[in-house]
């Protein structure tokens, strides 16, 4: 058995990614690749735009509608499109009868919160559709994948949330950050280095291969801090660095444990949390993440230290931003909801 | 129906590559990792070598022996070790009764030469094994398949040899190549640059990450000369260079044509050569290879140009080194000896 | 003594370089920086555009006009500009009384072809001034010393064909290279690789990080190929390429020698040429440039190897593109001018 | 007037940099050129060894001893050495009669620390000279200016400390880092990124092209950690990460702030910590260092924002490791010592 697949977007690289891993998913076929713009005037084939896929997919990147989108008769659509493109066609694909809905899986953050207030001063637009905010399922299988399994709209996590939220999540749960005397938990900090590829395929300068250099940016004011606090469950001190490499997040975590807390114990709480899960690997004590060897792969690796002295817990995490945190997180949520086994075309 | 390789050498980087692409082979299952050393103190598992293989193959790296591979009763074994340590190891893997022989696919250069007489020169041994080069098949499907359907050794191409005979190869057979005034071809000249895993992963201070700029190398002394002279068909004059990348082989080559031939009739020439080959791509008109289009692939990508009133014709071919250029190859040799479609586990 | 000088382009990657030289001059006083653009809207420092010269020219970068930079009373100018905004300003510039002129440095190409006919194929417009073209003189001083030393208009040799005439040029004069049967020269091949700053700061897709992969790129057109052909002496085939670095050419380049000649004299040609010379330096014998070797140097070093039985003679020359190809040969250009010790602001 | 100065340790990075450095010095003299290594086979120049150095510095690489390097007659003698050979050289450089005494400027780590304790568990030895220890002063000309301008044995700063200390020093001296209950101070974080460079020449696996990826190591362990915390005033927790790049540090600082301080006071505090220094650039508000802004130079950069809800001090610093982190900071440290104006040799 296997499902029609459309792409929408997919001349950006997170667009190409899916093309990649759905090209070789054994029960998915891609029956339509669309653009993010509204017109191209000429429509090229995604060979055309990215030389990798001659021979492969020829197809033609055409417009992206509504209308264009469901007469391919899809079962599942991927949106790796602007906000406000995601939001139109998201709104247009779910709407209708339900024997012929598709299922959408968004790699925007038009989805991601729930709360429409922050969108205004982190994306620069009112949400018109709060509504779908509230339905939109948040798609990291691993600490949702119940939701995942009965969504019909899936806001997949932005890379650097998923660096974050898989190695904090099950602490926050748990009970392990320490609290400040007002009550509130002492915020935990997230210094992360992401590769070029996560500031996308349009042409910009901060982008030249000679303008990338180690350096920080958005600081205090990232659009995925409220991402980022919302599912780790606790405010946290995000920074982001930009490295020049191509692929990959490291995130290096800080967190003052709560009394009581200790190396062990923070260990047994993540090895809990993804016992079984196989796209989440703890690493055993002196083994540290590097980007390197989670390039091209759906993995999370994390590695923890405690400093106990202090009660300070130093957590590291890696992914590949284009892959756990974009595109294979998208398939790997598409293979649950569609009951397929999870690391179908994620296996490296 | 599935057969069980053995990798010897795995903690290289052509190693390593062969694991990554038999993990995810349907018809291979990997039964035994070696290391090339004869003897380790320690025997690392591979994911502790190459982190990337965490949760994925954590055998331990065992010390070579035949008789240790043997025991593992191999269908096919994949030699990436040093040319001697492939000598003995191919020679005791092919001796004892048919019944339990297996074959071998070297990817050292130990029996790529037919003519023994090149290896003092080149590789600094005499050869110790004139008999089984004469038995060896040189493992480029595209132009040598039937051969390899039969073969029980065979020797994998280099990584420079493949860029530079795919491209060159059918147009020698097809006599393109001027002759000058003596009777010999005018010589096609092969400029190429080499990524930096082509090196090995043996630290030495040429590899180190500050002492890698471009530039060339082993000028009018390769190793790989006679191997490209030999396949090719004719003398060449091949240049490597080194450039500040991990992965590729770009190799720009310019052939001076005989009479009567122009662009169209070079472009048919290779066009029937590779005609239903599913990893050599002809680019069309104005699009020229680029390593980016094939890393991580088992593509040749080859395009030509044509300057008509000097007869001169300029080609560009690029392949993955670690792919095509060796690990890719050799599973592609695996597919063709043993039946399998030839993309198995090559699909990207 | 010192003179005033005006930067015209300074928020490109040439003029800024040549902003860090003139910084560091000690008879050369920057009195004016100014953007290639017509008009600016709002006027950033130099060090806002790069922060690295924060604290240490923090001019505004003003909007580019004859009168604006003649209010500045320049002794020399330099324009970083875009072809046709340097055929305007160097108009502008070079009119007047005597008394009050300044000697004008282009970078651009619009005076470095005698044959204005060449410019509407290669560069795209009909070259409005071919009398400036006759006045012009190319500022290579190793080759065209004399010239420079009297000029008031001086067009600054590009990247590659600096890297392509100091190895040919002379070599062409002493008649070294082989004649074919119709009596032109048999053309040299100068296969190139650049790194990415040489492609300028504007951003396009092709200079974007994540895009930049070792290829070649306007095969059989490149814009350089006339101006390589004019200053060598003969017709030649230039094929460039682009690498994944940021400074730096590197070209291979092969000979055919005429009968008589062999490495020696090549090598006595080679060093009689350049005796002398501060900027160009001679590899001895099995010792090969590197883009490495010359980064941020106004160097060209130079290796030659003859392989006999063929008669043919391989070079290979380095450059930084943005040093020798461009601001440090402009400095160098003035220094000859003004009659400054040649070295003056180019020691490294 | 010029003074003689010698260089061990000229074959790395570090070694290689106060060559650079001091060749374009006006007011030093390079007089003798030694390795690291007691006794060379063979001592090769300094332009074989870096190909940079061809016609500017053929000076052999004489094997090391206190007599030999005596007989230069230096004034100044920079050691880049490893840490007991610093010792020993040191030792017998700063011996005998205060007439023919020379400067010692030590790149090593071994006269960095005043108390002994430290050596054994960071540096793997017993310090043989805790007396040195004491006579030894912290080349960090911005923070003990006076006391390097009379000292006999400067210990240059390590790289990651000066990209650490100067942020910090300053802040913690005017008591704006919060308390704990316990009385001590809440430890300022600090994650820094260093390019490979830092890890020096020798060549190791971890240092090779292929296997530089982001990721942490020395977690919790850094050598550097004692000195940080010595010269900055109080405890901090430092954390090293590997960027793939050559040059700069990249130091991400955070520090819960004493009640009462807010943006502005830090800001007071640092500007008038570093008014009139001429190597500290603090960034005005919105503006964040990045390595490119620094490599190459003697700066360092620093720019600070305070998240006043959370009375959270998040500061950023860049530095150029082998400048402002090694050769450069040396050669600054010389320039106070010998009266010369502190940026001689250091203006980029």
């Amino acid at each position: 058995v296997s499902i029609r697949v459309v792409i929408v977007g997919a001349a950006g690289y997170a667009g190409a990614e899916l093309a990649s891993l759905l090209l070789r998913h054994s029960q998915a076929r891609i029956v339509g690749i669309f653009g993010s713009a509204r017109r191209d005037e000429h429509a090229p084939t995604l060979s055309e735009v990215f030389g990798r896929f001659r021979g492969l997919l020829d197809l033609p990147i055409r417009a992206a509608s509504v209308s264009e989108i469901k007469a391919c008769e899809p079962d599942a659509v991927f949106l790796a499109t602007p906000h406000l493109a995601s939001i139109e066609l998201a709104t247009g694909l779910l709407e209708g009868s339900a024997s012929r809905r598709c299922v959408v899986f968004d790699l925007s953050a038009a989805f991601r919160l729930k709360d429409a207030r922050a969108y205004p001063s982190r994306y620069g637009f009112e949400h018109p559709r709060p509504d779908l905010l509230a339905k939109a399922v948040y798609g990291l299988p691993e600490l949702w994948r119940d939701a995942v399994r009965h969504a019909d709209l899936v806001a997949v996590p932005g890379c650097y949330p998923t660096s974050a939220i898989l190695p904090l999540a099950p602490l926050v749960r748990a009970g392990a950050v320490a609290k400040r005397p007002d009550g509130r938990c002492v915020r935990p900090i997230i210094d992360s280095t992401s590769g070029v590829s996560g500031a996308g395929r349009t042409p910009e300068l901060r982008s030249m291969f000679c303008e990338v250099h180690q350096k920080p940016y958005a600081v205090l004011s990232h659009r995925h801090q409220p991402e980022i606090d919302a599912y780790v469950g606790v405010e946290t001190l995000f920074t982001p660095h930009l490295g020049p490499y191509e692929r990959g997040i490291l995130s290096t975590i800080h967190v003052e444990l709560e009394r009581g807390w200790n190396e062990m114990r923070v260990r047994d709480v993540l090895a809990e949390a993804y016992a079984g899960e196989m796209f989440v690997r703890l690493c055993r004590a002196d083994v540290w993440p590097s980007v390197g060897d989670v390039r091209g792969t759906n993995y999370c690796d994390i590695a923890i230290a405690v400093d106990e002295p202090w009660s300070h817990l130093l957590m590291v995490s890696a992914i590949d931003n284009l892959v756990k945190g974009a595109a294979g997180q998208a398939v790997q949520c598409m293979n649950v909801r569609f009951g397929f086994s999870e690391a179908t075309g994620l296996k490296f």
